[in-house]
């Protein structure tokens, strides 16, 4: 019989977890497989600022490579490492046609030579997959684009920064000690700030003088507060983490960053006057539209270009429907 | 020798603009043209409320249909109606091969039977291709697709609620009277309410309780508070204007959107486990840029499953450097 140990919470975090937020505890497992199970032992552990903001039903989550002690599932040899997702404990019995924590289903860690199995919780893991998503495939990095990143030397905005200088980006991050700031040099960092030291506004000024195109964000709270002062003209803001502000309201009203990412919500401006050129093309289509009567127009007209001062005051009273034109 | 008559403003707005902010003088124009000039007569005006937050040092812009009386000005022959951005006024001389406030270039608006030449200043103007290059190429509007409006009856909005409708959308729409609300019903729009008596948080709770896809935001403010909380996974929100929010702070933290919108920013929000899909092919990637070395993967360890709260505790002191894992 295996005894596992598994780490709970003996209370609902508050504020930051503590040590005696926790117990360490043992739990008899079952004595025989089921078709498809596999018991497994674990070898590595990942654990991530996600956490705390989950309260799961099954305990504590978080993901493992664990090896494989006996199995009843095809392809799921004994001796394998697998990637599973079931929880703070040292042994486990899953069944491997089931989804685990989070919608997670077990994987079978290759055997990559000169690759640590624990890689597939980090880089080849759920922060690595993360930043290439959403920093590559969400961002349109290119050549030469400024690049800020909060929270730079985690696990993932330290690979957001070096995918960005292969892209060929200067890229600007922050992070909480001059060890961690050095490392971040040493990756190809353009330009590193202790935020503990410097702020946000000052390290833009110096090192972006003419703005941001890409804010990569970890964090949240004063810094996006600061940094959406320096966005430059289509720049793209990716909101991965916002540890800093899941809970802040402003004013009673809670942090809209927070809802655009838990929604995965696109927010983008618009401002007519930087499209100029698409007069031409646009107007075309709208003149067909409105010949088929798929497009109904409505004028409030005023007479009398000496009423136009006040034609315009009474914009802001909701006089008009539809578009306000004055008729000299 | 022509007089013009002209709009001023005798100081600065403040507030909501009154009459008394405004003068109407008389300005004499020169008695003869130099080539490439044309001297036009205003016949319509468009007022928009964006007038109300610009400056120019060249007086109170706004776009006008004028008619040529003169012209030394190829192409811009006399008689025709032109388009033209000269500001408030009833008669103007201006060079039709220089550009005009905001960057506009003179214009003819050709003869379209059936079709008002003031509609160049609505519908086919700059209120109309707005709605048209923000909603419908920038908002991926489809079938069955929840779009919420606010200002639905203004010149962008109207225009917006009918593109959305055209496109099999179920449009809802705000306006601030009864007339402007059946109007909308007129149109097709699916739900509408008066704002001043209903709030947004009622209307989505009873229109669209499964959240909005769309939320083509004309307005800002506590408005768009309340629609964030009703973001459907994957909404598009396009920030087009924000005339309760353009100089609201909040704990003195200048409105984010207002930012977005002039720097028509991308903003989007990100959560992995929305994407375990795409770890296979995201996997085969990294492990590639690993081996090639052009990823530096580095990983805090901490040793023994004993030690794993305080290592989950030590995230929120900073402590790790890259990825955070427990050898087992």
């Amino acid at each position: 019989m295996v005894v596992a140990k598994v780490w709970k919470t003996v209370k609902p975090f508050e504020g930051t977890p503590k040590i005696t937020d926790f117990e360490l505890v043992e739990e008899k497992l079952a004595d025989t497989l089921k078709p498809d199970e596999i018991l497994i032992e674990a070898v590595f552990f990942t654990v991530d600022p996600y956490i705390r903001t989950l309260n799961l039903p099954t305990g504590l989550p978080a993901e493992q490579v664990g090896r494989i002690m006996e199995s009843k599932a095809r392809d799921f040899p004994k001796g394998a490492l697998v990637l599973a997702h079931v929880g703070w404990r040292s042994h486990a019995i899953l069944n491997v046609k089931e989804t685990m924590n989070l919608g997670f289903k077990p994987t079978i860690v290759p055997k990559v030579p000169g690759l640590s199995p624990s890689l597939w919780l980090g880089v080849i893991g759920m922060p690595g997959v993360t930043a290439y998503l959403a920093f590559l495939e969400r961002c349109a990095p290119k050549s030469g684009d400024v690049v800020i990143i909060s929270a730079a030397s985690g696990a993932v905005g330290s690979m957001v920064g070096q995918l960005a200088r292969a892209k060929g980006c200067k890229v600007i991050g922050s992070a909480g000690s001059k060890e961690k700031c050095d490392w971040l040099l040493h990756l190809g960092f353009s330009y590193v700030f202790n935020y503990k030291t410097t702020s946000v506004e000052e390290a833009l000024t110096q090192a972006a003088p003419e703005g941001v195109d890409i804010y990569y964000d970890n964090v949240g709270g004063e810094f996006t507060d600061a940094v959406m002062s320096h966005l430059k003209p289509n720049a793209r803001v990716l909101i991965c983490g916002q540890i800093a502000d899941y809970n802040r309201t402003r004013d009673g009203v809670p942090n809209p960053f927070g809802r655009i990412l838990f929604a995965e919500a696109q927010v983008r401006g618009f401002f007519i006057f930087n499209h100029l050129d698409e007069f031409p093309r646009v107007r075309k289509e709208i003149i067909s539209l409105v010949q088929q009567k798929k497009l109904q127009p409505r004028e409030t007209i005023t007479n009398g270009f000496e009423n136009m001062a006040q034609a315009f005051i009474d914009l802001f009273k909701g006089a008009n429907i539809g578009k306000s034109i004055i008729k000299v």
